[in-house]
């Protein structure tokens, strides 16, 4: 079998053997429900609590802040859902942006269709929002703002701090999406006066199904999976207790210098990718871009051309989101920070973890060019485009 | 450390090595995404579709019809809030029953308050409804019937085929919740003319956090979880793949040998506990119990206090859901039979595995008749009702 480059960890990442280590445990041993009060219930419930723990601090929030769900979509659905309908006496309007995960889009589309009104904002060539739009977007019915932290295709790394200003202001309840951007880039709930967090497990080498959502004491919000008492009484459901204890531990182990090895690694990436011709990198450069993502478009070809391509080689990698892969949509990200029709399908994303080796990047690097001249070679829009270009000089 | 004798089944079961063993390369290897288009991808959606048949094929269902989720909880939630809102046009009535879990009664009371109504049907001594009053009760404006298969306290098991052709008259769906009855009675989707079904991992030695439910070609029914299009458009969210392979491992290794096995010792536990004097057994007898279920109540002491002294002696048991175990409330179920608030807060669920040996079961029922008699010693309750009965008589 080919040799494995994994390029695809803004999909899902490769599960930490430090995190199967201490998941294990709560498979052969401790398999007590969390909810039971006998010995083989409380030896769960204690690891359950201590797992909420090492989250809460992660992010500087309290342990009762932290309610478990099953992933990322769950939270986001979650933190929609039952704010929106917790504040409908308040108002029906919730502010959210263009370049959002598909399932707070699609949430919006349900919460339209329930007779809530969204303000989708746009955002800059680089993806970011402006805050006055924002600021002037809020109105008396405005109950939550929506913002994705760091963004699943193109990297990019709102301002969480000067949106939570502008939402501390005005009143209004601010959640952030941060699956792609937690523990890669600092969430401080406090700082950032968050209300609400999501975040999960299986993008930081964690376990798939496990999830959180951090809902900041105090505020109006539903119970959102009704049944028994779990999870503060806001999300019933025994809990993957050995799902949650994978999640803390991945938290636990997340180092900042994980960090600069993956920035240097992406940015030694985006250099030698944009030496090949008519590439374009998408989205922003430097910090203000998470570490571990690159997202290029490549003139006159389909994404999953190139995608199909490497993938004969061995090199996992996307054209969007996961979540949006088998749908072969263009992407509506890169039309929400301008570029065309054909440059959001002739687009690659390339996502990398701590895994990722500088050899795996030199390989990338030296078999990109001939997969590019080849594919161009078949493609007929890069002919005409360049004729055309040529033509006019 | 104390030897565990682990008779709280009911609530969550140990994994199986042979469960665990499926899932370990779902975690160090194969952790894909099953929505990627690249070989990491298709290694892992080859798996969910594979575990994907196991669970179609074991309650007689098309693979397309299983839609996994994170557990029981969430699939009760899923089927009757999504069939209620997708049916509104032709109907605001749901009917139930007053013994379900409380996961069901929740999301019922929930849906009360959206202008939905519904239904709670008494049962008999034994737990089971009577089909004529469910016949009776309903309307034109029905839209779902949903009625626990095996009761998670008493072990009742519903007659599924003869409420499912009621339904099928009536052209209203049918959902069960059949979590605690999955692998140990006969579910078959087409014989007993189910819509709807309820199954979850963790209760039949597979993983916490997944479950699944099935979901009858041409439901009416709307997406739960909005995003991306897994799962049939009906559950967005990344799937958890090691869960999911854990979970069919479960099925397929269920054996009908752990049934009887099981079966016989639940029948000597209940025996030997009949013969203390004052104890009472809970729900019905035979082969309309779960194999693995037996409930009792103690004349004069609390569930509680025999659960504390039994955890003393290192066995694990539950007085009723493990659910509703941290809220010390009566059973409902226990009153919805007719017991009094006595029996309700007197009553004890031991639950077997195919892990329970006889030596447990002869241990516990060495310990008991001491254990009652010592908290019927320090009882003011059963020393007046014994005096009362005295003078009675």
């Amino acid at each position: 079998m080919t040799k494995i480059v994994y390029l695809d960890n803004g999909a899902t990442t490769q599960i930490d053997p430090e995190v199967l280590k201490a998941m294990l445990p709560y498979f052969t041993e401790a398999y007590g429900n969390a909810a039971s009060l006998h010995a083989k219930g409380v030896e769960a419930k204690d690891a359950l609590e201590k797992a909420r723990k090492v989250i809460a601090k992660s992010i500087n929030a309290e342990q009762e802040e932290i309610i478990f769900t099953s992933g990322g979509t769950e939270s986001n659905n979650f933190a929609l859902k039952a704010i929106a309908f917790a504040n409908k006496d308040k108002g029906n309007h919730i502010i959210t942006t263009k370049v959002e995960h598909k399932c707070i889009l699609e949430t919006c589309k349900w919460l339209e269709a329930q007779g809530f009104e969204i303000t989708y904002l746009n955002v800059d060539k680089d993806g970011f929002i402006k805050l006055d739009e924002l600021e002037n977007s809020i109105t008396k019915k405005t109950i939550l703002v929506s913002v994705i932290h760091g963004n699943n295709e193109i990297g990019t790394i709102m301002d969480l701090q000067s949106i939570g200003n502008i939402c501390k202001k005005n009143d209004v309840y601010f959640h952030t999406d941060a699956c792609q951007s937690y523990t890669k880039t600092e969430i401080d709930v406090k700082k950032q006066n968050l209300d609400l967090v999501t975040i999960n497990a299986h993008k930081i080498h964690g376990p798939k199904g496990v999830g959180a959502l951090f809902v900041k004491k105090g505020t109006k919000i539903k119970q959102w999976q009704h049944g028994g008492a779990h999870e503060f009484n806001l999300r019933a459901g025994t809990e993957n207790v050995s799902g949650i204890v994978g999640f803390a531990k991945a938290v636990a182990i997340s180092d900042k210098k994980h960090i600069e090895y993956v920035t240097k690694l992406r940015d030694k990436l985006i250099s030698g990718m944009l030496e090949i011709p008519d590439v374009i990198l998408n989205g922003p450069t430097g910090n203000k871009r998470l570490c571990n993502n690159a997202n290029f478009s490549f003139k006159g070809i389909e994404g999953e051309a190139i995608g199909g391509y490497l993938d004969s080689f061995g090199v996992c990698s996307s054209t969007g989101s996961a979540c949006s892969s088998i749908k072969l949509e263009p992407s509506y990200v890169l039309k929400a920070i301008g570029k065309t029709n054909e440059q959001a399908n002739g687009s690659l994303r390339l996502t990398l973890s701590k895994y990722t080796t500088e050899e795996e990047i030199d390989f990338v690097l030296k078999k990109m060019p001939e997969i590019v001249k080849k594919l161009r070679s078949f493609s007929p829009i890069y002919k005409v485009v360049n004729y055309v270009l040529k033509k006019s000089n």
